[in-house]
């Protein structure tokens, strides 16, 4: 099958690994002879905004809906404030295309190295799922700003927290922590300090979870002991579901524990297919490596991967898998970018991937 | 001089942790002459809550406020809701005792090891102090809860950013920072994403960072990239300061690669020493280990320690070294509890802080 995507590079390295993936995806799509991809450019950056006014045209929505995923590299660049481009390109997408779920897999690849001793010993220890709710909580965007130009300004952020958002991305953790070998869930929460959100968001979990009785094996961790755990006992988990705010940092955590956030993918979901999903790498822009040629690809090889394999639906696991498989044996070759202790540039890890791929 | 201490173990291994932490105060405080203490033990803890209805009487304030501190153990216990513990005591003690700041010194113990590779070879990579906003945003407890018990329920949670709130705790985060050698503070925000709250606390940051320019080196870090940065380049920083919630995740996290969240110390300031401040370990209860006398007394000595440097207000710094020191001595010949690999119960690490006091 031929597939539809709007790519869209966004901002600094963001162009460079974009790049990077299609070449990548052309490699895979004819290697394998299993699905083609047309794409459709979309220059949505803060350059185009600075010259422009706005990242995307009024009918954004209806354009990116014309398609069947959307390839995202990152957004963000030093002259404009951060929470103008984010709240006028990624975060608006991932609310209105209904992406509600941000599936974050971490384990360490063959050939890179994590930096914490016992995981250098055994690097089977960590190998996650972090389901991140992605449509509401602490990025539902309201709040405001009182006497904001006095010394007597108030400001606040407004997380907001809904029975249907939590149920649907609990229900959504226990299938993926089911469909794993360990099927088991660790649920984040921080509802000692905060007592309203939090305490429903705990509440909705424990119902879903009295389906998966017996199934599926579940815990509670607060927020704070997480990131003791995942750095002590990594081991002790599988599958994690978390809110926006804290699947956020400890996906982060858990990219840097696993040995780069260069490596590390990131699946926008809309799980009843009604609009396109978006695949990321979880790096940013990184303004400061821009355009340099370095960039390292696998995040966003990674997040390609993830593409093919949502697009097929169960019909291109296979590919997806090759492709896992190829970024592997380059990595184990150590054709490796600077962050992975490596020094090959961001096109010499893209041709050594696309032979791989070949060889499969 | 002698001080007045309103002493509250609270539960679990709250209790262990202060009977140690009194006798290792009494050792330090008969062996230096420079002080001593009188104390009033308050039964504050989930089990009176759960005999007689309330945590802390109707006149708490009234009772904290006729001290000149409180030495604080742990709160919560599996069968109160923990959203009912912390915000019936240990919240509401810190925001009205106006104890707006909460220091949480970070650093790999002499004897002690972190888990990070890096930080095996050279332990001085890290050395850190949270400055931790105490008394607002996430935590300032606004939010509620519509339709709670139907499938439409919505629950909120406010955070709340004030100018003066953060214009304090900025000012104190400088300080600390020009105080030590390096000199350098690193700033926590999100406000790419969190854009009102996040985005007063930035200016006035920056506001504040105009004052101490040549004096102070300072940048500022996302939270989540925050967490990459500890794990990788934990030399780079050293004095950080971030909002209530994003500094509860930070320290803990800090306290896991620095070895064992069983030694990390927090104090709960109040700047203006109009009310007393609070001096707490950073575990918690710890249930499953309670009453079987093995829990690490170490976090509590070191707040302790921290405790007698803020009653001395500059006078009694060596007597609080000393006891640093003590505690060094014993940890480097290996009288350790479980969690830092010894095999020592609370009372044999206690007397052998004792004894090393007695030395010095
Ligand atoms: C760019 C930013 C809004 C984003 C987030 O906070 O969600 C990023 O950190 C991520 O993890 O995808
Ligand atoms: C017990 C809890 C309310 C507390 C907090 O979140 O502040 C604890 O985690 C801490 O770090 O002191």
């Amino acid at each position: 099958p031929n597939y539809h995507i709007a790519s869209i590079p966004g901002d600094g390295i963001g162009v460079d690994i974009t790049q990077a993936a299609k070449t990548v995806l052309a490699t895979l799509s004819s290697a394998s002879q299993a699905f083609t991809l047309t794409y459709t450019d979309l220059d949505w950056s803060s350059f185009a905004y600075l010259k422009r006014g706005y990242y995307m045209p009024e009918d954004w929505a209806t354009q990116l809906r014309k398609h069947d995923a959307i390839y995202f590299g990152a957004v963000g660049w030093p002259s404009v404030p951060d929470h103008i481009s984010l709240w006028q390109m990624i975060l608006p997408i991932r609310q209105q295309m209904n992406q509600y779920v941000n599936v974050r897999p971490t384990r360490i690849l063959a050939g890179t190295k994590s930096p914490v001793a016992a995981c250098q010993k055994d690097p089977k220890l960590l190998d996650w799922v972090i389901v991140r709710e992605n449509s509401e909580g602490e990025y539902a965007g309201q709040g405001g700003t009182t006497h904001g130009h006095t010394k007597d300004a108030i400001a606040t952020e407004l997380a907001i927290f809904t029975y249907v958002g939590i149920e649907r991305i609990m229900r959504f953790a226990f299938e993926v922590a089911k469909s794993r070998p360990r099927k088991k869930l660790t649920m984040v929460t921080k509802s000692n300090a905060q007592r309203h959100g939090m305490v429903l968001w705990d509440k909705v979990f424990y119902e879903v979870a009295e389906e998966y009785k017996g199934v599926v094996e579940f815990d509670k961790m607060l927020v704070d002991a997480m990131t003791v755990r995942m750095v002590e006992k990594p081991e002790s988990m599988d599958t994690i579901v978390a809110t926006n705010l804290h699947a956020d940092i400890l996906s982060d955590l858990a990219a840097a524990l696993a040995g780069s956030i260069g490596i590390a993918p990131s699946s926008n979901l809309d799980p009843t297919r009604k609009n396109p999903s978006m695949f990321e790498p979880i790096h940013g822009s990184a303004p400061d490596i821009a355009g340099k040629g370095i960039a390292n690809p696998v995040g966003a090889f990674w997040s390609a991967a993830e593409m093919v394999r949502w697009l097929g639906n169960g019909k291109l696991d296979e590919i997806a898998e090759g492709l896992m498989q190829a970024i592997a044996n380059v990595t184990v070759a150590g054709v490796k970018t600077r962050d992975l202790s490596g020094e090959k540039s961001t096109t010499e890890v893209t041709e050594a991937v696309c032979q791989e791929i070949e060889k499969l």
